[in-house]
């Protein structure tokens, strides 16, 4: 069974930043949709897609992950079909070079879970401006704990289809975590312009306790590279990848 | 009045990290001192003195802060004199190369103190390794509450002559103040074999508030120029600078 979808977009040069991209390219697919379920998106708490855009050397790479099989019909349909793309905004054509896409199964995700790993630390890139909110400010300072919760809360809702996230084991998380490596600097973000504070770079935490725990954060770090982390991962921020070792 | 001297000495190559170099010449340097100075040197809580050794394209620069006028004294009279360094563990030869010298005064510090700022934001560079500790544990991330108790600490027992910090300020100070951007990453630092998580790199934070607190944090951080912040400043960790802009 496909749980989601990651699609990836290799665009060809466009004179924007990856930022101005993101947000054109996210009203792009809005307006590619059905109207009914456009609307009913903007309506989501947690939307079941993701996306980021990364400047390469060619141009940028735009990715768009799918977190349930409505996104996958109704979102993926139009993206796999596109050839090249028009803004509304920007005069030129933007061409599609290429696209590629990986599937995420349940059996993948709970073979993470089951895994047997010895590993004691995991290592995280936020490839692009990550930031999130607690007690109405933005925290732009690396913290354990708002990093679970934000997955644990994605993943509640879009996969476990619940809307309360287990406490205690998200308090257990951060009492076994610790950071003990990080290479971040802060980058704004600027949605409509606000300019939303943001971190970026890579960070290592390492996890005491039982197996079943680290399989449990394997799990929800594989699923983070669909979801994304923090806020506004619609739009552009919190794309999140880790660095997958077996033993 | 003289409060404090800084005095840089360019080394030639050697081949050590500059981890390596720092332990070493602050044991040499505590070889040159009349032995009841290092004794008692040795059983201070906050030294009189903090160092760093910082690599460039010709060799290191090894800085030595010195914090009160027994400590100019005594060990600026043996710095200013050098003309190499033979160290224990090390064959080679250490010439230097030259030798520079900045002063502080009161007048400086107060000239600081007094000075009308519409200064928004202050941007601290942390030039070698540094870390705090907090109840038992290394903290890594980067924390304004424990920068300012440092230098207050260190600012308190060094200038004031008192030990006692005013933690009312310090509340005020954490809650007027806020990270704003950064550019930071982790490097542990080795004591026999111990390696003390650190960071390094650079950090901007923001301040509401009274001009005399603008000015009392512009204080503060020119002593740091000085003291540095965190532990082990006698060691080479915390070195300090920040981008002073006078308006």
């Amino acid at each position: 069974m496909i749980l989601m979808k990651k699609i990836q977009l290799y665009l060809s040069f466009v004179n924007l930043t990856s930022n101005e991209l993101a947000l054109k390219l996210n009203g792009f697919l809005m307006s590619c949709l059905p109207s009914d379920y456009a609307d009913f998106l903007h309506r989501q708490e947690t939307n079941p897609y993701s996306l980021t855009v990364i400047k390469n050397q060619d141009g940028f790479i735009w990715t768009v992950n799918l977190l349930n099989d409505e996104a996958i019909q109704k979102i993926g349909s139009q993206l796999l079909t596109l050839r090249e793309i028009r803004l509304e905004s920007y005069d030129g054509l933007i061409t599609i070079q290429r696209i590629e896409q990986v599937t995420l199964t349940l059996k993948n995700l709970t073979d993470h879970f089951y895994a047997e790993t010895k590993q004691p630390t995991f290592t995280v890139h936020f490839e692009s401006p990550t930031s999130f909110k607690s007690q109405g400010e933005y925290v732009i300072i690396p913290n354990l704990r708002l990093i679970f919760q934000s997955l644990m809360q994605k993943y509640t809702r879009l996969v476990a289809q619940d809307d309360e996230i287990d406490t205690e084991l998200l308090a257990y998380l951060d009492q076994h975590t610790r950071i003990v490596s990080y290479n971040l600097k802060t980058r704004y973000f600027t949605v409509h312009k606000q300019k939303i504070p943001a971190f970026q770079g890579k960070l290592t935490f390492s996890l005491r306790g039982a197996e079943t725990l680290k399989s449990y954060v394997q799990m929800l770090l594989k699923f983070g590279e669909y979801s994304g982390v923090g806020i506004k991962t619609s739009l552009g921020m919190g794309g999140l990848t880790f660095e997958e070792r077996r033993n």
